[in-house]
């Protein structure tokens, strides 16, 4: 009579460890990063009159598009290479960690997405790496994730996930991106 | 006595783990999903004349080339940005459950090969969430696998293998991508 | 008595091992790979003279450039397509392994750095698979490391760093990459 309570009991007990781990699996959002960071990065866009400053340049168009004006239809086809300075915070002029190096490309003709694949080079006293990203990036919605894909010196074999957030646009020469990477994948 | 037989026992037991992870290390193909998806996408290549239907664009070319014919010499150096509708099925007309967005280029002189760097936006009733994936397709190859490097949403920090099978060709206008995604990493 | 002497001794065998693997991971260069590969790969770029021999074209430029010659200021904003052979050894002329496939992208006004997406595709008696690579790379480092983000076939869901270095340089015609493979997690 003991024994069956106690197996009773039992029976219970895994009952409920199951039933909790499995409905942690479906709330995903629940992970906990192993490190977590937050940088900004700024695009210039050449615009034909911007030179100097300027640190991204289009280096691809659709027919009938030249490389000195974005393309009509929200840009579709528009492949642009950058060297964007990340900042610590959103002022431009704040001192660089770092360099956003890649390309976006704009990939659709009735609203403004865009495909990333782009590193993260950092070079301070804080942080000494790269990482690297990849993904989709539908513009217009407030809050997008991307993948990071991989990490190399501080962010060896990392992986996780960056949420971008449009932080300023400024007609079509300047926009600063607000990244907060949160790595599940740690080394 | 007894304590150097269990040692023994303990030894074998060690052994036996051993040898038999090394062995199925070697039989990769045996493991098992733990998520599988089937989706097709439907590209229909800008020609000059399909301007209102086209979901991609030749937006780069080799010198001599233009962005309204792809080249000569299977297409090497054309690179293509898209933003396909992502179908259940093989029918173009089917409801759309998501896009697929990115590039391809050609870079083979002597055959059909392309590198693909795009993402799956899904937005249906069954699946929420992005898939990214990067590789290598050797075109003329009935099946060909890439690798699903990342994922958001749903997909959250997935990682997988994508095999490609080019379901229809149409000329240098239309063709259909069946793509059989197996995810080694759910989270 | 002495079985209970071997247990304590096993325990503090175990804590020992536990608190060393505590510390290593600190240390992440002292990271074991389960894989190790070292190749070479030769970029023959097209200059207008050598269209037979070249195994890459730049196929974007920035407004002002064409795609004949890379662009001044550092390359910035050229984007070439390659199909480069892979060798064992440093010899151009020596028998391919594979091909190294996809791009790379000079990113950088004021000095050369570029960002690369391209995978190995491997036929050879000992190795039949892809490796993708993304990441940036900084070229007047000596050693440069970049993202191994995913394989196929032999290489089947693994992921590394990869330590590129300049092997040789030749003008802007020519040059070869050792890349140092390092898995760390292999399937």
């Amino acid at each position: 009579m003991e024994a069956t309570r106690s197996y009773t009991a039992l029976f219970f007990i895994l009952l409920i460890s199951l039933s909790s781990s499995s409905s942690y699996a479906k709330k995903r959002k629940e992970y906990k990063p192993c490190k977590e960071l937050v940088l900004f990065f700024h695009d210039i866009i050449y615009n034909g009159h911007n030179k100097a400053n300027a640190t991204s340049a289009i280096v691809a168009a659709p027919e009938g598009a030249n490389r000195t004006i974005l393309a009509g239809e929200f840009h579709f086809g528009n492949v642009a290479v950058f060297d964007d300075p990340i900042t610590l915070d959103n002022n431009l002029h704040s001192p660089p960690v770092g360099r956003a190096q890649g390309m976006y490309l704009y990939d659709t003709k009735n609203t403004y997405t865009a495909w990333l694949g782009f590193s993260f080079s950092l070079n301070s006293t804080e942080h000494q790496g790269s990482i690297n990203f990849v993904g989709a990036d539908p513009l217009m919605n407030k809050t997008r994730d991307i993948s990071i894909v991989g990490g190399t010196g501080d962010f060896f074999m990392h992986r996780g996930v960056a949420t971008v957030m449009t932080d300023a646009y400024e007609g079509e020469v300047y926009f600063r991106l607000r990244v907060d990477m949160k790595f599940y994948e740690c080394w």
